[in-house]
């Protein structure tokens, strides 16, 4: 497969050096200088049991990478950019060019939709987490199952993506139900990953802090409470339990929400937390906490920003 | 009068240099070093327009400070401590004794009426505010009246003690509707003040970042309700306006509970965004927000007291 990549950051690089060794991958960024840096270095993942794999994917501009369809784009830029990232690669999205994203949230599919049909879009989630050292330089932070769905028609046309991706080392399944599992690591990225950027602080103390942990709890019952709403039923202890359990096993572990909002960068709240909300109020199922730490998480994004303070 | 204000902090510094002008003015603290400290240099308060004021009242511990009954004990210890305080000078509290507070916030009477009858609390509210410099040395931000009122009983019985206030320079007023006079400083204290913390911010960015106002909106319209299920109606919009008109005012001003936090102290939340929710669990009215709130900075004092991270 001919693969487009958009967004060469820390998920964008991991995806790209392991797609690299199966397939054609392009990687396109609009920072011209990361380009150039990249292409003679290319790009390098550090693996958690210490092994190096480099890659040297085609490094393009977007509008570069637009001169021919691709057989598949697979989107890694942040939420709120996303709708222009895929305006700047238009060239490259045919007519049975499939468009991707295993970004964290929801709400990706009304990007998409602007530049290809229901049918082409695949969407997922992984488990795979990475975070960047430097320009192309990742650390794989953990693996775990990919899984992919189809927004519209049936999912099994995407067996051979799911094939193509497990060949090159990240395996992938296709999932008839893919919007329970992006429910499912919504729950987690909603709540407590949502929490870090509020008290700037890394994963342990969400569940080890008595007032924090009930904010969590607070904002699970909520985005459980929309999922049931839109036909999806989750037990609400056990998924409390299992981000408990991850939060104490990763105590030290930092999110991208939090780097984000330190960085000064605007976060991707509004796919996260801010989605649980807009979904709460089209089935009128009340998340005030959700609405709350979105709002204090954007308020965070002005006094960042400099526009005022 | 007979006046024993507990607690050297700013408030209790700038009402001590006041009184002492025209009354018998006792000042407690349980800190010996500060005591012998300001036994030496006594009380400065430095004015907005460069005067300075200086005062040497007496400087007793609260076990030194029990040995009689006062006429007055003025409270200026942080509500977290009001009860332990106010245990500590059993002795100063004599039949007659009134026993007062002017601090921010609601729910310093349960503290109070451990020690002495309804009919002998004063609460009330000033628009003097003051920050500590160092140990007795107090920066007077800003003057306006004091009013004060009753918890039970008539009013009128306070006239002296307002006289006595006005006459050494603290205009004061009795109210008798004091319960009005409180909220209405609390609709500031729940919002505004309450988001300084959260966002660790001055004044000005609460009125001026559109998220931080909206959220502050909020905050001030579930006060509103609260306050209208207690039978004292206001005018959200005006009460805003005000709100606005002052952060505005005072852009680069910092608050005490900003100033807490960072410090790692309890803050006094619960006697003020904390003391809104519980009113208005007491009456049925949804507080989503300033629950929230209260709760977000119950967790960053957690943070701080570095129980856990």
């Amino acid at each position: 497969m001919k693969i487009l990549i958009l967004g060469a950051g820390a998920m964008g690089c991991l995806f790209a050096a392991y797609l690299a060794r199966t397939e054609e991958v392009t990687l396109a960024d609009p920072n011209g200088e990361k380009l150039a840096l990249l292409r003679g270095r290319g790009v390098t993942v550090l693996e958690p049991d210490g092994a190096e794999l480099r890659a040297f994917p085609r490094m393009l501009t977007p509008a570069e990478a637009s001169s021919e369809p691709a057989d598949l784009v697979l989107v890694f830029v942040k939420a709120s950019r996303e709708r222009e990232a895929l305006a700047a690669v238009r060239g490259a999205v045919g007519e049975h060019t499939l468009v991707m994203t295993l970004q964290n949230g929801m709400g990706h599919e009304e990007a998409m939709l602007a530049v290809a049909p229901a049918e082409n879009l695949i969407v997922g989630a992984t488990q795979h987490n990475a975070s960047l050292l430097g320009p192309g330089i990742v650390r794989h932070g953990g693996a775990g199952y990919t899984e992919i769905g189809a927004v519209a028609g049936d999912v099994k046309r995407f067996g051979a993506v799911a094939a193509g991706f497990t060949a090159a080392g990240i395996e992938t399944r296709v999932s008839a139900d893919v919007a329970r599992v992006i429910w499912h690591k919504l729950f987690m990225n909603a709540s407590a990953s949502a929490l870090t950027a509020v008290f700037r602080c890394p994963l342990g103390p969400v569940a080890e802090q008595p007032h924090i942990w009930s904010l969590a709890r607070k904002l699970i019952a909520e985005a459980v409470a929309v999922a049931r709403a839109e036909g999806q039923a989750f037990d609400e202890e056990e998924i409390a339990g299992e981000i408990r359990a991850h939060l104490l096993r990763s105590k030290g572990g930092y999110t991208s929400i939090c780097a984000d909002l330190e960085a000064g960068r605007r976060t991707e709240v509004d796919a996260i937390t801010g989605a649980v909300a807009a979904r709460g109020r089209a089935k009128g199922v009340p998340t005030p906490l959700c609405e709350a730490v979105a709002a204090i998480i954007h308020g965070m994004e002005e006094l960042k920003d400099g526009s005022g303070n």
